[in-house]
C-alpha cells in the first residue's frame, strides 16, 4: 500500500484569497487544486497562477466537464494543469476526448453512477476517480459512513485510482485504515485551521502513521 | 402552444472572440448563454460583460454546476446571471440550494437520468430542464431521433420547461414540430455562420413559421 497524497482544494470565489491560502501550505501538500468555484469566478487564472507560484506540483482543473471534453482539456493543459475532472455523467466519448488532451482525467462521483459506468471508464483508459461526499450533502447531515467505504474499497478493487474528499479532517482519515486511498482532497479542513501550515503537516503526519 | 425562445450559447475559449460574435447577434436572440468553456477560461466577466452589454436581456451561466450550489449561483447572481444550469446528476440538496440564490435553475441533461430523478426536481421546485445532444456525441456520429423527441415530449408531458441543444440548425427545427419546446439553444449554428445576424434571423423566421 503506497501512501496516499494531500491535496488542497482552492474552493475560493476570488484570486486573492485564494493565493493566500494556498501560499501557506502549496510547498507541504502534495497536490494543489483550482476548485469548480474558483475557476467559474476567475476562468484559467487559477491555474495558471497556481503553475507560475509552484512549477513542480501536480494542479488539478476541477472542471467537472460534461461536455467538450477536448476543448476545456486543451484549455486547462495549456493553462498549466496536469490533471482534469469529469463529471461521472459526462459521455465516455467526452472523457475520451478530454484524455487526448491532458496527462490524466478523474472522475468525479456524483448521483447515481453504477460500477458498470466505472468498468467503462476503466476500459476507455480513464483510471482515477473522485469519490465525493458533496459539500450540500454534508450540510444535510450526511457523513461518511460504511457504505461509503464498501464503494471506495470496490471502485479500488476494480482498478482504479481513488481520491476521496468531502469533510475530511484529520480525525476522519483513520476510518480509511487498511484502504489503499490515492489522495485525500481537502480544502477548509486546512485553510479554515487556525493554522492552515500546521494543519496540512498534520494531515501529512497522520496520513504517513497510518499508511507509511 | 407558446413560442420557444432562441439561444445563443457563446462557447468560446476567450472573451474578445466571444464579445465579437454575440455583438453580432445579441439584440435578435432572447437568451445569452456565457457558455462552460468559456466560463471555466475567463470566469464571472463573461456574464459581466454580457450583462453590460445587454441589460434587459435573460442571461445564463452555464455552469453545469455539480455542488456548493449556493455559492456557485450567488456568485453567478450577483455577476448578473437570471439562470445558471445545474448537472443532473448534481444531489437535490445541491439544486435546492441553488435555487435560493438565482432567479431559475435548469438542470443539464447528460448520461443516464430517469424520470424518477425529473419527478425529484420537479417536487423540488426546479422546472427547467436542457435535454442535451453531447458535442461529442454529436462528433462520435450520433443525431437527433425518435428517441430524442420522446424524451423531449415525456418530460415537457411531466411539467417542465425543457430546452434543447446540440447540432440545431435551421432545417432541424421542423422535427421538433408539435412540441412544445421551451428554448432552442444553439452556438456555432449561429456563430458559425456566413452572416450570423441573418442566421439568427432565420432562427427566429422558422420558430415563428412552426409556433408562431
Amino acid at each position: 500500500m503506497s501512501l496516499p497524497n494531500l491535496q488542497i482544494a482552492c474552493d475560493h470565489s476570488d484570486l486573492p484569497t485564494a493565493l493566500a491560502d494556498i501560499t501557506k501550505v502549496g510547498d507541504v501538500v502534495d497536490i494543489i487544486e483550482a476548485g469548480t468555484i474558483l475557476m467559474l469566478q476567475v476562468g484559467e487564472y487559477a491555474v495558471k497562477c497556481f503553475r507560475a507560484l509552484y512549477p513542480d506540483k501536480k494542479i488539478v482543473a476541477d472542471t467537472k466537464c460534461a461536455d467538450a471534453g477536448g476543448t476545456v482539456a486543451k484549455n486547462c493543459s495549456e493553462a498549466g494543469a496536469n490533471w482534469m475532472t469529469c463529471i461521472c455523467s459526462a459521455t465516455i466519448p467526452t472523457m475520451i476526448a478530454a484524455a487526448k488532451e491532458i496527462e490524466e482525467i478523474q472522475v468525479e462521483l456524483y448521483g447515481d453512477w453504477t460500477y458498470e459506468n466505472a468498468q467503462q471508464w476503466l476500459d476507455a483508459g480513464i483510471t482515477q476517480a473522485i469519490y465525493h461526499q458533496s459539500r450540500d450533502a454534508l450540510f444535510a447531515g450526511e457523513t461518511w459512513g460504511e457504505k461509503d467505504l464498501k464503494r471506495v474499497k470496490k471502485l479500488i478493487d476494480m482498478g482504479m485510482k481513488v481520491s476521496v474528499t468531502g469533510g475530511l479532517s484529520v480525525e476522519t482519515l483513520k476510518l480509511f485504515e487498511g484502504i489503499d486511498v490515492h489522495t485525500f482532497i481537502t480544502g477548509r479542513g486546512i485553510t479554515a485551521a487556525s493554522d492552515p501550515k500546521k494543519a496540512a503537516l498534520d494531515f501529512k503526519a497522520e496520513i504517513k502513521r497510518i499508511w507509511g
